[in-house]
């Protein structure tokens, strides 16, 4: 068999069977071969950066990589944004990318670009395939990295890819990830016994799962410490029967406030926090300058364990008992659109296991309380800023997950960066609800322009943030791609429509109004 | 004044007065001060490969550069395949790449990432601004090197935007192209005079302009040897009154066969042809094995000056008069819309003065022979390979040509690259008409898959080429962003609204429905 061949039947034995394509001329044996590897599911989508942003929201729910199939340098350039995110969250990836035939390198055709710098960039693994008798290790090995490095690329010459003489490799080992020492354990369960104000602060592993999030909850209780998730978590499980998981907020006043008076500052799968961006006169970081930072757990660690582990140790001596989130919605508001009453529809609505995949930025007012006694809910942020991650993560999600609701909360702004998701939604008949946020500008750069304390809004830079002109009409973008879709003006409205979008199968938007 | 004020003024006293932007918090102080400088046009699109593209066309019709304004990494990232393009085409671009505070970047902050690798890929100059001192220097730096090396990147910190201690620097010195020698024209020559079989290759700056197109014609016509054109021109004069000028074709065996023959390959502006992918079983290249490769100007140098010295050696001992095209158009078609009948209508109705941005690769049947009568315009092509250039082009054409109508010939499945392009021509109001090539598939891969000697097109790996599942409605998708749309399904009706579209100020877009 030729090289493809084996690519797809080693990635297919070792677990990857979704791959997110946005194939060209170098990459067409891999296409082809996908006809002779029905196990393989190939989703083609639009552009690139919808490719490896489905790629980042598949992994986080289905615990695996997707591939990707990327044309040479450009098709890769892309997708990078998208695989920053990823990379940002500790989701696996592989990516193929297709390059010339060997012979063809030193031609410098057009398409020639320095892949590997490229890759270099956002992968924690890349490796070129030399030869067919090689491309299958070369595969496995990619799956494997993949699984403790994040993002694994492989490039793929045209003719390693076309050439016979190749064969499958067989699965590599299963990673296991580590398990932070008992002297770790001790060191925490000695700081946590002090009685000194502490924050546990949560991310990665420990809050993607229930067990993760209770062992947490059993600590805190134990010993008094406060609970706190970083700002953008990869995935956090929520809802009622779950404990009561506050973010550390995104604007630097509100973080300082929030960790104001903490001693201990405990990791536990998270990094020690950072403000997003650095401003004039303000701290880098919002941890204060008399605090301690422990790592029970680094991301990429078993930071369940360590929680398990540090609960039977720390938690029964205080012997408090943790208090659970009740079941609760708020009502169904009426009246006016603002970013509150948008957030009660969601809040009232929330389908039980619903997938919510969260780039609103701005817009989430009051979003995080009024869904927290909803039913269990797993919530996909932003992790590494690059805005135009949501729509894509909302394909990969319902790709992964084909038996949850998946429900994108979606700023305008951002939506424009990829907003080719749409069209693979409709052709895989995804089940996604989008609820689009339109406040026609980029807020958060005008509080932005404010707030760095730059001059006043002259009118010419604040039409550099206005998207009001035109207005962007969602419904014909999304029709235009074959996703139903419809508009609301009140919260009736919005209320009646996202209940029917989430009712029917497959994907529908909904625009919301936000004005004033 | 503060980093960024001094920055801009720069700019604008180099003659960079149009910014394409894509801001994001840490560009702030920059949107802010475009309040200052009211001579900088600050050009908002929805998405970094929109700005970079746009830069890319306004390049190759003004001749001189745009700014961009990128937002860290990621935004650098999305708009690396355009950058590819620019460099491929010797556009100039003045990137200018925010990053983090200095103060913030080693706090591996969620957007950090390694911005210098990125743009080293890309880049012919790339430089970080290391204090607001030296911010003025380093942009116009950033200018004089982007003329010699075409793109500069300046990355940007945060900080050195908002502190104060800036002063504009004077403009940089205007860089001159170097001149072939007169040893390299009298080889040259000679080679011409020797009667054997002679193309005379022309691309880069050659083909930009009516005196290097008719000196090369002049050279031609005294000498027997055949012009050509390479495959994808960054920019080509074309039209009534100008000489006969084929472009190698791009698939392989018909570029073997066009140069089949050949003893001589002149190369005037254009670096020596390969073919753009790699097969199995051709060659990399359509020159001939015993065909000579000769530079009379290699891309950089003033290839204009060298023809017209060549012209004046070479021509006038042969004597011949060259022959310029007649102005004649193609009969308006009738019927079915085809790739043909589309041409037909192109040439004629294409307007005098026009800036043809060309990005229907496969669909282009007869488009060259029918145009080639028409008024004299210029024709933009996809000089990378890296597809989505089209529509961003054509907003940096008509912004860098006002009074010109701008055309862009458009394929579906690349238009949904960077569709976002569409609103900044709607809120730029630029007089932009898009011809949209609707042929509901990838066709370039359709004909590659077979090409590539890839199995039978078995039905999984052709439906991964096909964009009709669900149909793009073009028209749905214009009017979303506000642009006025119609859709033609037969040459009447293409010609009514292409007449319509051209004649009227503004954005339009003629989706034009092939099928078949």
């Amino acid at each position: 068999m030729n090289g493809a061949q084996a690519l797809i039947r080693t990635l297919v034995g070792a677990g990857v069977d979704v791959c997110f394509a946005n194939p060209g001329t170098s990459e067409m044996h891999f296409v082809a071969a996908l006809d002779d590897v029905p196990e393989m599911r190939g989703v083609l989508t639009l552009f690139e950066g919808v490719a490896t942003g489905a790629a980042d929201g598949y992994a986080r729910m289905a615990g695996k990589p997707a591939a990707t199939l990327l044309h040479l340098g450009p098709g890769l350039g892309n997708g990078l944004a998208n695989l920053h995110n990823a990379r940002r969250g500790r989701a696996s990836v592989v990516n193929v990318v297709g390059d010339h035939a060997r012979s063809h390198k030193r031609l410098d055709a057009p398409l020639e670009a320095d892949i590997d710098a490229l890759a270099g960039a956002v992968s924690g693994w890349v490796r070129r395939s030399l030869s067919p008798a090689d491309v299958a290790a070369d595969a496995a090995e990619a799956v494997a990295e993949s699984a403790r490095r994040g993002i694994a690329t492989l490039v793929l010459p045209a003719d390693v890819s076309w050439e016979d003489g190749a064969e499958p490799a067989g699965p590599p080992p299963y990673w296991y990830p580590p398990v932070p020492t008992e002297y770790r354990l001790a060191d925490v369960a000695a700081v946590l016994g002090r009685g000194e104000p502490t924050v546990l602060f949560l991310g990665g592993d420990v809050v993607a799962s229930d067990e993760g999030l209770l062992a947490a909850g059993q600590v805190a209780a134990g010993t008094g410490a406060r609970l706190m998730a970083e700002t953008f978590p990869a995935r956090m499980v929520r809802g009622a029967g779950l404990p009561d998981l506050p973010k550390l907020p995104y604007p630097p006043e509100m973080a300082m406030a929030a960790l104001a008076g903490t001693r201990h500052l405990v990791l536990a799968g998270a990094t020690s926090p950072v403000h997003f961006f650095g401003y004039p006169g303000v701290p880098g970081t919002p941890v204060p300058a008399d605090c301690t930072v422990h790592v029970l757990s680094a991301p990429g660690e078993d930071g369940v364990a360590a929680l398990r582990e540090l609960a039977a140790m720390a938690a029964p001596a205080a012997g408090g008992q943790q208090a659970l989130l009740e079941p609760a919605r708020p009502e169904l508001p009426s009246g006016e659109l603002t970013p509150r009453t948008v957030s009660a529809v969601v809040g009232a609505l929330l389908p039980e296991r619903a997938v919510v995949v969260d780039e609103v930025l701005t817009s989430g007012v009051g979003l995080a309380e009024l869904t927290s006694g909803a039913p269990r809910h797993d919530w996909l942020s932003l992790t590494g800023g690059a805005i135009g991650d949501g729509l894509p993560m909302a394909v990969g999600a319902a790709v992964a997950c084909p038996d949850r609701p998946v429900l994108a909360l979606q700023a305008d702004g951002s939506a424009m960066y990829t907003i080719q998701a749409l069209w693979t939604m409709a052709r895989e008949q995804l089940d996604v609800t989008v609820l689009l946020y339109d406040n026609g500008s980029y807020a958060i750069l005008q509080h932005e322009l404010s707030r760095v304390g730059a001059a006043e809004d002259g009118k010419r830079a604040g039409e550099l943030l206005h998207l009001g002109t035109p207005a962007l009409d969602f419904v014909a973008l999304a029709t235009g791609m074959g996703v139903p879709a419809t508009r609301a003006t009140t919260a009736e409205e919005l209320a009646d429509q996202l209940r029917t979008a989430l009712a029917a199968p497959g994907p529908h938007l909904v625009q919301a109004v936000l004005r004033g």
